[in-house]
């Protein structure tokens, strides 16, 4: 299985997703600043992915500090250092919050015995999510026929995670299965998850894919073979709405009129119920190179300017079914995600 | 004027678009065969364009040649090899029937004579179209409120056409007549003909531009700020339905969702009505490699697969008009092709 983050003893370590497929380099990182900064860079990305290393990246911030003041401003400010390093996903946020509050549960302690909770915390979040995104693909792979293709947008695989994956979770249990045909990958453009990414995860289990360029998603659909669109979350509101890699409501739209289900493939951690609708979750636009010059080799002229938000927001309505550890949710999603955190 | 295509004596220059922006090279070309592999490999592209270059490649087959029987094999030799360069662009086959016409009718004349009145049907050609995106331009601009934003895909200028361009003159006649806002550049993946190639032609003449990934379509026009879609065509059946770069039937589709008119905007030259409709129009299928490597650096790993159809086709009701020489034609498009041409 593949597993980004790996914790030792001190060391977060993280496979550097900038540069796969082309190089496999595993980051050594003591400082929760050094997390902030891969965080930022999306050395590691994905929504889980991020919650997971920065619930360890605040193990890190008291790492070595004994004193119980220092501790716990050590541990302040990391915890507001994290949280400002990317705005969209809403685990990372979650996971600060779950440590923030063993944090204070452990105000009259030791810090060493805080510390220990800190960590016994982290690594729950951690497995917690690994077990929880292979129900995600029992649950997901259920509602898929046999013989489907699928459609997929990003990397929702084991990079963006704990370790199985989302949507990709999907398709590995479909795969196990029997029942999958065979996985389409939009390459996800700026950055070329689909290609890098999932393309490198499919390939080491033999399951078939192919890569398409994102706006050939129409022609595809159109033509009958995809069963349904399996994509990731980086925050979902109360109502449903999700915010997911920009490309995503182009893929609900399509989908909706090719009469194809679009699946939202998602830990319930992902879900922000004091974020009433799709409105409100804060968009992160990035730099114009990512567009102008793809993988680093210019493209446009120099002086030419982008638009580059790296999410967009799909409505509630153009989503078929919210899949999570808890089940299969349905519209009204308001009550259903009520009903599934209950 | 960006002019892509120079004849001179005997030689045919054409400014490689495979390079562009990063380096102006002018190819020097002297053989049709170098001219069909020009246009195999793209150095040559957009389907005016790609016609213009076809018509002086059968004057270069007779360049120099002068005996009846060696002429007539030669043009017909090249006639054919220039046909199977590229399927869709049905320019291609246009323009070489028209030289084809000429050609027969002095099969009864000396060969110089022959040739020079071949090239006066490259050079009309030439003019012809160059003439004719000027006034699609104007037709095109008549459609757009005052202070528009429209959104484009591939490169649809001076380097697609005789030097004037289908979709981005129509941009180009909308900014001189002071109605344009700004033009949003689909980047058009695989081969960013739109971050390359229109950011290009659009700095040089000072008119606002930004660039976006394909995918991002759909969050943009969700924004209202775009009130026209333009895109050009590689063929457009009898009845209307047109193929053009793969990602023009998802824009069709995202912009009939948001309510915002798509115009395909193209010569004359571009109707086949002898194709009744987009289901016959054959689609050219490329490489992987123009998928997996972008700009010819490898994204996805080894041994990866993708699914490269070069255009798609956009179905007439997802077309609120065709924007051409003879004005501007609406549905139902049999009829009005068929008045435009009479």
């Amino acid at each position: 299985m593949i597993q980004p983050v790996c914790w030792t003893d001190g060391t977060l370590e993280l496979l550097d997703q900038t540069l796969l497929p082309v190089s496999e380099k595993w980051l050594q990182l003591t400082t929760w600043e050094e997390v902030a900064e891969a965080i930022r860079r999306l050395a590691v990305r994905g929504a889980p992915a991020i919650g997971i290393a920065a619930g360890y990246a605040l193990v890190l911030a008291v790492w070595g500090v004994d004193e119980r003041k220092e501790a716990d401003s050590a541990f302040s400010e990391a915890s507001h250092g994290l949280a400002a390093a990317r705005p969209t996903a809403v685990n990372l946020f979650w996971a600060l919050k779950r440590l923030e509050g063993v944090w204070r549960d452990y105000a009259e302690e030791s810090v060493d015995a805080a510390r220990g909770a800190l960590l016994i915390e982290a690594r729950r979040i951690h497995a917690e999510d690994v077990e929880g995104n292979k129900t995600i693909g029992r649950h997901g792979a259920e509602l898929l026929p046999t013989g489907s293709s699928v459609l997929t947008i990003c990397n929702t695989g084991g990079l963006a995670t704990g370790g199985y994956g989302t949507a990709l979770g999907v398709v590995r249990s479909a795969w196990a299965e029997g029942k999958l045909n065979r996985a389409f990958l939009c390459e996800t453009r700026p950055l070329l998850q689909g290609s890098r990414l999932n393309a490198w995860e499919l390939l080491q289990e033999g399951i078939p894919f192919r890569v398409l360029v994102d706006g050939a998603a129409g022609a595809l659909l159109s033509r009958g073979e995809v069963k349904a669109v399996l994509v990731g979350a980086d925050r979902i509101a109360a109502n449903g709405d999700t915010a997911n890699k920009i490309g995503t409501y182009s893929l609900g739209c399509l989908a909706d009129r090719h009469g194809v289900p679009l699946y939202v493939v998602a830990p319930l951690s992902t879900v922000d119920r004091d974020t009433p609708t799709g409105q409100e979750i804060p968009i992160e636009e990035r730099g114009y190179e990512e567009i102008l010059a793809p993988l680093g080799r210019q493209a446009a002229p120099e002086g030419s300017e982008a638009w580059n938000p790296a999410f967009d927001v799909t409505p509630a309505e153009l989503i078929a079914a919210i899949v999570t550890e808890r089940g299969v949710l349905r519209p009204p999603y308001e009550q259903a995600i009520a009903a599934a955190m209950a």
